[in-house]
């Protein structure tokens, strides 16, 4: 395989895997008591914040579990911003979990906007959360939460907020932009390979969080707390992605959250040109297109399960599907963690002689 | 560090920290749903079952919670074997989620017994389910699950063991015995990081499943039943920790469980043996002692913890101290996994020095 292009797990850098292949160490040690403290206080540099900020051995979903059942009670009520699969599923969490929940929809691509949120929470006092993803893999939009958590912060309710598959790579600054709950993800931005959740709250979470009776255990944050000042987790942590985690920050560190934002911001630009020269496309609204993962119109005529087997098995790129109500409708190229501009180029090569092979020819 | 010989995580053979380190693959590709369907097929095998088995992307307390919350509805009566520190903490999670929880307690050290169990099923007919744990890692004991799930298989209850600890090393044939949901984690006899939790799951406990009420979301094991048929998992997983758990099983494979087992019997009591040359205590009950852990009474007059010190800063062997009600009373060491008869002789060797240094006389 050339490109592993999926909106992730994306591709780790060869230094991140060979931190990952390290011997175990105790997790009740020295050694990596350090080795969190390090990770932990990256972390917060790269959300810009100075929350609690935590790590868990799950994947983003188990992240966005923790969001919803530290922060809430059964019955209380929340509002779901949904325009996408991960803003569908954020909802179900909350609503498995007995929240009363309704949706702000806006149709799939288009942005959520920030006057109809303010509607939303004038008309109902008595929403407590409001929950939402940044970056919808599903569609490759990126949703205005600078705008959004500037209403949420003025009607003085919880933002609860899923940057799974942007933090790291886009500008979110946590504190600044006033967002209480942020949940990541390992296998996005960060360059590790699956399996640790990392989520931030602010001294309003904990005050939520205080009378919040959803029942939890292993996601329980104020237990996290308690450990994280040993520098240690409630539950033994999956050791060798910390190590990963931690060679992928040292990485993130030299290069600079600047260059960061700007690279994906580049990339992004390149694909989305490439997409446009071909006559193809872009699902979202191109104002709210998102840097990371580019969800792209399957052309009239063009069979897009066929063309992805194509691409993986005869030219070694990897894209995904279209996710949920855009299977077999859209295909996606992710672009986020360890990609570069040469990276582009490849890919987009390679799109083109699948679309040229499956019989598209631009109008 | 020369040996790392804490009940986990354990140290992982180089084949498996190589694997561990391969590139990232798509985890809704053909590759991986490869090695999904091996991987849960071989976990099959050496659970001795039919029965359906999932990989979870979490900590083994994380396979503790999914084993509760499938299978129980707020209010529904459990009844909890305690007689140590994970008893405890199985009961905690069925009561945090709202199970009627009674604990059958047995003293830290002593086996849980069969008749007093069958007493307590036959006092309150309403116990839907028995949660237990089966190797005792804070005490270094394994409970008699074949004679305990007799007992709740006459009685007709859910029979829910907790075997992190003791699975792939220990015997505990799930079908032959009537075990309904046994759990373990990687990071113990499977010789492979922490990270993930394995379940499985009899058709007597699809039918309580069926029924729970208790909520889920990132846990619910229907989900993973429905991705599984496509050989994925609902989230995400840790794709390196089961590259890793591949490679392990390979390993395991090529011993033969029965040799696996008689192996860890056979170090298991070398360290005893060693133990009790020196003139130390076991802590539990020798008739009930672990194969995987071995739990040591701290011999009067020595203390502990910068005993244990020394051997790490000084001697490269990493053991742990008591827990819970034991911490600063008690010393333990791992022997699981990937650990062998040199390895007992070298941890042994050490203990002496530590002791001697610590102003311990034989009596």
């Amino acid at each position: 395989m050339k490109q592993l292009r999926v909106p992730g797990p994306t591709p780790c850098p060869e230094g991140v895997l060979k931190a990952v292949a390290q011997q175990m160490i105790n997790h009740r040690g020295p050694h990596f008591q350090a080795i969190m403290e390090r990770v932990t206080g990256r972390l917060k540099e790269f959300f810009n914040t100075k929350n609690d900020l935590f790590i868990l051995t799950a994947s983003g979903t188990g992240g966005m579990e923790t969001a919803v059942v530290n922060h809430l009670s059964p019955g209380d009520k929340a509002l779901a911003i949904t325009n996408g699969y991960f803003g569908e599923r954020f909802a179900d969490i909350a609503r498995a979990f007995g929240a009363d929940v309704t949706r702000l929809e806006f149709p799939w691509g288009e942005g959520a906007q920030p006057a109809a949120l303010k509607a939303a929470l004038e008309k109902d006092k008595d929403i407590k959360a409001v929950i939402m993803v940044h970056n919808e893999t599903s569609t490759g939009l990126t949703n205005p939460v600078r705008e959004l958590a500037q209403v949420v912060r003025a009607a003085e309710r919880l933002m609860i907020v899923d940057a799974i598959s942007s933090m790291g790579a886009v500008e979110l600054p946590m504190d600044a932009w006033g967002v209480d709950v942020l949940v990541t993800a390992s296998q996005k931005g960060w360059m590790v390979p699956p399996g640790l959740a990392m989520i931030a709250v602010s001294p309003r979470a904990w005050l939520y969080s205080g009378q919040a009776k959803m029942p939890r255990y292993y996601w329980d944050l104020s237990k996290a707390r308690r450990f994280l000042e040993k520098g240690q987790t409630p539950w033994t942590p999956a050791i060798s992605m910390i190590y990963g985690l931690d060679s992928a920050l040292e990485m993130m560190a030299r290069e600079g959250q600047a260059n960061i934002i700007a690279r994906h911001r580049r990339v992004a630009d390149a694909v989305r040109g490439r997409v446009k020269a071909l006559g193809l496309k872009l699902f979202p609204d191109e104002k709210f297109a998102s840097n990371t993962v580019t969800c792209i119109r399957a052309p009239q005529g063009v069979d897009v399960k066929p063309m992805l087997k194509y691409l993986r098995e005869e030219e070694g790129i990897v894209l995904a599907g279209g996710q949920g109500a855009l299977d077999g409708k859209a295909f996606r190229i992710g672009h986020l963690g360890w990609v570069n501009d040469k990276d582009v180029d490849e890919i987009m090569k390679g799109v083109e002689k699948g679309l040229a092979r499956a019989g598209y020819v631009k109008a």
